[in-house]
């Protein structure tokens, strides 16, 4: 099947992370579309290192895209509200769908755009413009869609959120932890945009409209920024049990709808207020479903670049599959399932903690740990609990990673030894690291 | 436009919450569809007090609804695997698109109701069939699909998070809880399903193939339950650094997948360790995105719902919609935009923290509390820091809620104080509370 033309225009750090996960991705992105996709045009002034575009038609003119005939998709990665406009009503006049991740423009411009689009009866997705790689513009129009939504409250903007971070784990001032963001690259060299809550405000914008089905209202949202926040004040909001977060919030009152983005002090026990650093997180208060809460990447390269292939592949589906099966029932098409064995739990690998009871007498430990040494498995942690004479000692140990299979031989030798005294407890332990 | 004819069989828990929120948001989800949704066919022995059904037509038998030929859509809620299955087969047969939230049905069935359902023509929804509430399966298979999944790893059973809290939290043991749970309806009578582990393996089945793309096989899972965890075990995890999660794992090794359920420990740092109570959560690790956090109810009639009649909206749209505007691009149709007005800050209401420095001398705290009480403002918590003599005191306080505008005036006047020294600091307070 002739594959899905896609013209990617803006080569900086989303369009680099686009394109590379497109090539990456290929095979996979293709059983889940039913054909692959090709990208066959970008627009860009310069090559960009981080990627390899050997092959690839390039345009120094964005706008020879959005004329392409040969294309299906133009993705719009250069940034701005003023080109990008121009670039993707063009692109519309010229029939193309839209994939963008700018939420200026979508914020400020989209109610224009999306008129220009049905129109001419074309697609415009936007999931990467707002909370990067989390899928939540999808979440609230679609799978949250049968509720009436109370309201939304975000993370969604991860500078501050570092900003916020630091000062807190650290204790220090807001103008150090901005200098040292600025160094990590996390904050720009002029950081008004993410500080003052504009690039946030965008942002609440297309998630109020989403979620109560307003037009894009970016003006009327209300903003405050972060600067004015001391280790004093978070110090102090400490001590009361809440902790400061600069959050987005979109609430239906009965009578209206609040949008503004401040900081905001949040109770410390609410999931919300252990999202740390960069990260973003979104809370949607629905009236069937209530509180659920959405994490993950807000920026970066291919956090960013997740979501644009992801509104690529949708738009490629579309574009692809009969009305029976628009998305296919188990993500990929039935004839492209993958025949990659399950294993058996004997071949997991994994750390392991141990509990067992033994008789207080020398050489029960020398016996446990020869046992665990012989099958390949070392020690990471142990205690033993001191107890009464003459009672049993519990010992508690924790394993480096090691396969299921050598884990299970020793514990069936060790339960053997005399000096055990009963069921010996195995729970497998998983760091969670990505 | 006519409206979308749906039929539900079954009229238990999930069956009455959805015919509440198709009927309680039915404005909303109309203007979502682009048309109204009908619930024209109920099939089920006895009514249930917990919804109103008068004026729908019903069924003993729930074979007449798969054999109705007004019926757009059959949504099976009936549970079990036995005549689910064949009321299913039958539905399809007849071309009915299917919407269920059977896990066990979808993980030991869904091979054999998928191929039915591509040979028909039809479309098969089962969002609600894992971790109720939470649209994960519509993260993992659309809005994640641009990522290769390394592992995915859930709370997908909350009564077993409900026990493990518990135990935590009180330091009692399993079979203290699971009783305190049983009476609280949370855990069966018969709480196998669910402590043992069978239940998260249905949903693990199903999350591994939208995953991974791999046929269900649920027979592969390897399974362990809770039951045999100890506050020992609890206790000693702590001590260590870590929480005990019965977490469901699907992980692509590079030369196979692991399937497995199973206590584990996993860092206390992680979101996931934050996830309490009956509450669910799944994390997704890709490799464009990172990793990722999905949270929220995974039970009960109504967050059930939510994800039921998200898929019936979602079918909906796709036997309503154009193919230019598959899902609209804002959620709801552009001639269904609410006017509803945005607020001013003015007019929001919430709680207030203020802090701010003051001259030591008698009497400037009444000045304050007193411009406060004027405003109608009145003051939850409140600390004033012991500092040396002559020393500006710094003053801290949280107010209960009260309108934006109340508190600005409030605090223009406490500003003109002749004691106060600076800036006051005043940061709005949300509980986000659902």
């Amino acid at each position: 099947m002739k594959p899905v033309k896609v013209g990617i225009a803006g080569l900086g750090t989303v369009g680099s992370g686009t394109v590379n996960v497109l090539q990456r991705n290929a095979q996979e992105i293709a059983r889940r579309i039913g054909r692959p996709i090709e990208i066959a045009h970008i627009g860009a002034r310069r090559p960009n290192p981080a990627c390899n575009i050997d092959g690839i038609r390039v345009s120094a003119d964005v706008f020879e895209l959005a004329r392409d005939p040969e294309l299906d998709i133009l993705v719009e990665l250069i940034g701005g509200t003023t080109t990008a406009r121009e670039l993707v009503l063009t692109a519309i006049e010229h029939g193309k769908h839209i994939v963008t991740a700018n939420k200026a423009l979508i914020a400020e411009h989209g109610n224009a755009i999306f008129r220009a689009a049905h129109e001419r009866g074309v697609d415009v997705a936007f999931e990467a413009s707002v909370a990067g790689g989390i899928p939540i513009l999808k979440a609230l129009g679609e799978g949250l869609a049968a509720n009436h939504i109370k309201w939304v409250a975000g993370i969604i903007n991860g500078t501050g959120n570092f900003i916020l971070t630091e000062m807190r784990d650290k204790g220090r001032d807001f103008a150090e932890v901005l200098k040292e963001a600025q160094a990590l690259g996390y904050a720009e060299a002029d950081p008004t945009f993410d500080v003052e809550g504009i690039d946030a405000a965008h942002k609440l914008t297309i998630l109020a409209s989403i979620a109560f089905g307003i037009p894009l209202q970016f003006s009327k949202v209300y903003t405050e920024g972060i600067s004015r926040i001391t280790a004093e004040d978070i110090k102090a909001a400490d001590y009361f049990g809440y902790c400061i977060k600069h959050l987005g919030i979109a609430k239906d009152t009965g009578n209206g709808v609040e949008l503004r983005v401040h900081p905001t002090l949040i109770p410390k026990e609410v999931l919300l207020a252990s999202v740390n650093g960069v990260m973003n997180a979104v809370m949607i208060d629905g009236d069937a479903v209530g509180p659920t809460l959405f994490y993950g990447a807000g920026a970066g390269a291919e956090p960013t670049a997740s979501a644009v292939v992801a509104d690529v592949i949708e738009l490629g589906r579309a574009l692809t599959v009969d009305h029976d099966e628009r998305v296919p029932y188990l993500g990929f098409h039935a004839d492209a399932m993958s025949e990659m064995p399950v294993l058996g739990i004997d071949e997991v690998e994994c750390s392991f903690y141990i509990r067992l009871h033994v008789q207080d007498r020398t050489g029960v430990l020398a016996d446990i740990t020869r046992i665990l040494s012989d099958k390949g498995i070392s020690i990471e942690a142990m205690y033993q609990k001191d107890v009464d004479d003459n009672e049993p000692v519990p010992v508690v140990l924790m394993t480096h990673r090691i396969r299921e299979s050598a884990m299970r031989e020793a514990l069936e030798q060790i339960a053997a030894l005399e000096a055990v005294l009963d069921d010996i407890m195995r729970i497998r332990v998983e760091t969670l690291d990505a």
